[in-house]
């Protein structure tokens, strides 16, 4: 690290570096997102960053921080900080650098020295993620991370302006140290000092914010930390943040109206603008047309009902799935499937929806001649077989997976195929899914109650036990729970959940129904809750933005750990500090705990 | 819950609630601290809350909604929310009630009902501390709760709007789930899925912004969450929340004139503006002028060393303790403490002096005729019995409390006696410390290293391993630890710490000298800090505010429990949700481990 003075400055001294985009970009989304350009040299020396210097300051004398990116001969030198790269030339006193402008050190210190690193700190540059993780404090040194953070920074700023200053929310922090939530198998404990007793980290503020609005807070908002243990999952993290909202007096129209209105104000300036309001699509039409309740709507390729069309057909398997209730007939179009596909490619789609959803899939192919290709074609007249053309919107070279079965099976397997076929079709050089093009979508209209996958004669909640049933089918809540619509939204972007909430029950006589008698869970671990919403709670709803992952498609970033600062590995640890550790059983005592060890590793301890 | 609609409004609708203030106070701060008035009717049919309509709104259509705080025969009734009481007339059919204006109520929906509350939504309502707690969220509808909660939001707001828009620090989050620091013993463990692994949650977030520093990010900062597990402290909270702050390139006067640019900026206008630069004083000056590390600078009263003057009389106990090294004699003088000190005050003054510190005090009272009444008097002569009323500056009425013996011991019991004499006096009736007057101070100069309590002949840190030793004393880090100043600065706010930060270590070799040759302490679970110090790291350097204490301090409530919306009780259990509480064995299991029940439980349990 060096801190070089120069008199006078090469206006060739900015150089492009390995991936320009990132630092030039850098810079255009801090002038673009802050109101006017934040002083990076205030209490400090510095007179410039390594970013900004140009031909304009030709002549001026600066002083500069940053670390030695690159050295040739005791010559010349590039300087690298948070903004940018700059070269420095340090005059000799026999030869001087030939050059339109003369540039000369004054005075340099070198700060600090520096071992070789694990790996350069360069874009271009591959190196592990278990490396990039042990050595995280470098990997931050990348434009890439830099932008990332620094991105996501501006974007929660912009947030809480829209929240705090323009629409009167309060930010109100709330307790991460609380109890147990009935069914909150993923809780972290915080073992207390009275024994047997436990804290936990809740997953969300969910009940904090609703208290809040029993306690008059009228509007709340709180970029809060939530924790969730589940184990080994892929791209989740044991902690998390959300953007937690929620107001009293407001129905599903108010907060999506607000959610659209906060995207807006936020989203940074150098990914394009975004569209309001977003569209709409009932949970039953996403799953229908989609097969899945967060749908991809950059690309096409949607489920199409064919059971209408096959039910004149005497295609056995056909009329078999048609005869039960539910009983369906659908398929997804894939347009140049044949052309772009590789051989293995279609029998790896159909292994793919035996494996997980045991789902058949027939394939159509649509030969260049026009005419099908298809263990179906000899079940099928030749009108028939043009007909079908139609009804599937078939062109040469396409290919039509085919699915019979039960409704929401058949949707599952054909939605999962869709974005299967995308991948391929994308790995194959076909673009279909711009990362750039940003596609939100409400759904809406979701089940209030699903049937346990444990045991489908009981109940329950599709979300949570605190979500209010839709205004038209509050009677059915006595009568046929399973039948009621709630008042839960989810926002999708691009075919990922990126926030829900919904409108919340504010009648504790409803509220203890639901807990009681629908999903027969034991209501006094929730009394507080249920007492205050018999002291006068007023109508209320609200809204999570799960930040990680929405900075993550803002940015483009293949995981949610490219936009946190200090991620923990798949497995839950810290590769960098090492955590979690063992602690002596000294320091366990005055929780009350000790550690129960599996017999295998009680064995290899004794020995 | 009522929402009516009216007609028209009655000018005289607002009417002033038990304690005015507030609800205008509250006011006024929105409007003060924001760049424009949020708009608080967003999203909502709201077009007014209650406590903005004005003789202005007569004759126009309203939408209100909130609390019915009082009701009348069906004719009237009060409506209460966040900003204010509105009164609403109910138009009656036979008799309509006179005014100047007419009211018409159009429609009123009551939207919840309400059961008996357990204390009225009163200010002047006295209510225990248990049953504020039990119900905090009635407890929050009190306008002092809801103050103090959004002047907080609104703070918070405008310190990110100073760091983030007008100084370019970037916001990031780091993680709660990490591993023990040395000497963490006040850290709480949270049982890994690994048997006999615990994550821990830290007390803050430290390293993880040196490694930010490492990683280059430059200017960092965190509304951070933060943990400790003291058990029982009076005015503790086991979570509580800091402004962290960390700069690369940056020395001490840099971060102190951050430190009062923010606060300057992000103070409430109503509670008066601030004046920077803040005063400094060198801890040795603060021990000897104020008994402690954190003085009250908003009076005098200071403590006055007489070792010199009595040095030349005969007083055995005077010169016993002068006749040790570090030997002193140190008095401060109490105005008018003869006259506002009931009999007993003195006597419990010397007993504290005596219970706390070991410390024998004698007392010496200027009579009204301006003669001394002590126990010395027969030691001195008139001459110099005139010459210490001169040196205390003595006046009528005053009181003087002497102590001789170890210059730390003698100055921490008179800086003792010095605050609970001001306490006395104002008990009394005397205005000593004008709570809306703020004196903010640095202390600086600390020792880097002190004796450890148990083993005098080891150090520690007086604050953490990571600060700096004070440019000038570097080299006494290896041969005189003990006579080493540190980079370390704390704010002072009208005798309560607010903040702390320090320039911290950036050479590896010298970190690794304090942790293993000063501090004698295992570097081995603090390697991945050591080894990013290696790695070029910048100087660097920061702070942290406490702000739970802060806001407390501005908007002078008796504990931070009054700025935290669901605070812990002081045996850190939080009374409405019933928290820390029982698990089963089954909850434990994975996460390997089992309670160890104190054997008297255990008894207890069988039977």
């Amino acid at each position: 690290m060096a801190l070089p003075r120069l008199l006078q400055l090469l206006p060739r001294a900015l150089r492009p570096q390995a991936r320009p985009g990132c630092g030039r970009a850098l810079h255009r989304a801090a002038s673009a997102l802050v109101p006017a350009a934040p002083d990076f040299n205030s209490f400090v020396a510095r007179t410039n960053t390594c970013g900004e210097l140009r031909s304009a300051h030709v002549g001026q004398e600066v002083t500069l921080y940053g670390w030695i990116q690159y050295q040739r001969q005791d010559l010349f030198l590039v300087l690298r900080d948070f903004q940018g790269l700059t070269q420095i030339i340090i005059p000799q006193d026999e030869k001087m650098p030939t050059g339109d402008i003369e540039v000369k050190v004054e005075t340099a210190e070198i700060l600090n020295s520096c071992k070789k690193l694990p790996f350069e700190i360069k874009d271009f540059i591959k190196k592990s993620e278990a490396l990039r993780m042990q050595y995280r404090y470098l990997d931050l040194r990348s434009f890439q991370l830099q932008y990332n953070l620094r991105l996501r920074s501006q974007v929660v700023m912009k947030m809480r302006e829209y929240l705090c200053n323009l629409h009167g929310f309060v930010d109100v922090e709330t307790p991460t140290l609380f109890k147990r939530t009935p069914g909150g198998a993923k809780e972290f404990l915080v073992p207390s000092r009275e024994a047997g007793k436990f804290y936990t980290l809740p997953q969300s503020p969910q009940q904090f914010k609703q208290l809040l609005m029993v306690g008059g807070l009228d509007r709340y908002f709180q970029v809060a930390r939530c924790y969730r243990d589940e184990g080994s999952r892929p791209d989740r993290q044991p902690e998390f943040t959300q953007v937690d909202i929620e107001m009293s007096f407001v129905d599903q129209a108010g907060i999506q109206k607000l959610i659209e209105g906060l995207l807006q104000y936020s989203w940074p300036e150098e990914r394009g603008s975004i569209t309001t309001p977003f569209p709409s699509m009932t949970y039953e039409a996403a799953l229908a047309d989609y097969g899945t309740d967060k749908p991809d709507t950059r690309f096409g390729m949607k489920i199409v009902d064919i059971s209408d069309f096959l039910r004149r057909s005497d295609i056995p398997f056909v009329q078999n799935a048609l005869s039960y209730p539910h009983g369906t007939v659908k398929a997804i179009c894939i347009p140049q499937g044949a052309r772009y596909f590789k051989n293995k490619d279609l029998e790896s789609l159909k292994v793919s929806a035996k494996s997980q959803f045991n789902q058949e899939i027939v394939e159509i192919i649509c030969r260049p001649d026009g005419s099908l290709k298809s263990l179906l074609t000899k079940f099928l007249g030749e009108e028939q077989q043009s007909e079908l053309i139609q009804v599937l919107n078939m062109q040469e070279d396409d290919v039509v997976l085919l699915a019979a079965g039960e409704h929401k099976q058949v949707c599952s397997a054909l939605g999962s195929l869709r974005l299967e076929s995308a991948d391929l079709l994308e790995a194959a050089g076909l673009v279909l899914r711009d990362p750039r093009t940003f596609h939100f979508l409400w759904v809406v209209d979701f089940p209030l109650f699903l049937p346990k996958e444990e045991n489908p004669t009981e109940l329950e909640s599709a979300h949570h036990p605190f979500t209010a049933p839709h205004p038209s089918d509050t009677s059915l809540l006595y009568s046929d729970p399973t039948k009621v619509r709630s008042q839960h939204y989810d926002l999708v972007l691009n075919g990922n959940e990126v926030g829900g909430g919904s409108i919340r029950i504010h009648s504790a006589e409803q509220q203890r129904f639901v807990l009681e008698k629908v999903l027969k869970e034991d209501s006094e671990v929730l009394s507080h809750l249920l007492e205050a919403l018999e002291f006068g709670a007023p109508p209320h709803g609200g809204v999570a933005l799960g930040l990680d992952r929405l900075i993550s498609l803002i940015v483009d970033a293949p995981s949610i750990r490219d936009v946190i600062a200090f991620p923990k590995s798949f497995r839950g640890r810290d590769l960098m500090g090492n955590a979690p550790d063992f602690v002596t059983p000294e320091e366990l005592e005055p929780y009350h705990i000790q550690v129960s060890w599996p017999l295998a590793e009680k064995e290899a301890k004794k020995n």
